[in-house]
């Protein structure tokens, strides 16, 4: 069964977004190999908020090499997005109900791995339902104090496995988890 | 100039404690070499409320001989302690007033490194004054949704510098990061 991957930047304190949104201290380095995770994944799942902000973006023609590779990897995948209404889209497949047997159907098709992209909500729900069998979780070397929350408010503890970690030149320290309670 | 330490335990989410002061998650393990740290300060700086609490604990005799071991090197070391009020204490030297200045007389002084022992409060304090040299966060396996913030409400974003990672066979990954910003 292929895995559902979540991969999120940190703040050392746990934030995701400063108070105001803030992401401008997320630090994508050359030596990150984003693109190999790009390459790991043939699906990407979205909530329609996130689907709508950036399901299609298309960065500026002038933006570098790399940004629009990334962008033309990211448009290449199958995207399917959780949504509370039907929406026809050339993109897009919508689901709008039985969360948790669509997600387990399309996981055990075949195919490689698939990106949970977010957003908050989505992300939520999975670890609620423990549907998420890898966290790779890039934690950025600032603190902000305040700001959006990693996982926002959790029901119950969620106990990891660390599986790896990978430090770049920028001192972001990726820490890769899987769960460590199976259903 | 002798460095001022912070070590914190904290879950992958950025808690120190859960919402009712839970640390039963935090993992004392044997590869950790907590008496290597131990060994590299001589000095530890306490919050009145967290001198109370700790300064001059004593496990139970029955306690396994590495804690007891720990705590005897706690006790061997200078003990000072920020506090609103002056107080005679055979074990502590009581500091009530300048704050930034007793602490650099004392950074000067020749010795090896100092621990920031904590509570919150005192913590805060010094990062908001650029005090700390070091910070030693341990990262553990899990993420709890709520609950104490690792370094609270700071007054403005801590820039950090990575200068180390340590993975331990319970999960746990420290990450050792220097002040970014130099006053």
């Amino acid at each position: 069964m292929r895995k559902i991957v979540l991969d999120l930047a940190t703040t050392l304190d746990g934030f995701i977004e400063g108070p105001n949104g803030e992401v401008d201290w997320c630090i994508m380095d050359d030596d990150m190999s984003f693109d190999e995770f790009l390459d790991s994944v043939d699906t990407i799942f979205y909530g329609r908020v996130s689907y709508d902000a950036w399901g299609n973006f298309h960065p500026d023609a002038g933006s570098n090499l790399t940004e629009l590779a990334l962008w033309k990897a990211v448009h290449s995948k199958r995207k399917i997005v959780f949504s509370s209404r039907e929406r026809e889209d050339a993109n897009a497949e919508f689901i709008t109900a039985d969360l948790i047997t669509n997600v387990k159907k399309i996981q055990s098709q075949e195919g490689k791995d698939i990106w949970l992209y977010g957003g908050a909500k989505l992300i939520e729900t999975f670890i609620k339902n423990n549907l998420i069998d890898t966290y790779r979780i890039s934690v950025h070397p600032l603190a902000l104090g305040k700001g959006k929350a990693l996982f926002g408010d959790l029901t119950k503890v969620l106990p990891l496995k660390l599986v790896g970690t990978k430090t770049f030149k920028s001192g972001v320290v990726q820490l890769i988890y899987e769960r460590a309670a199976k259903e």
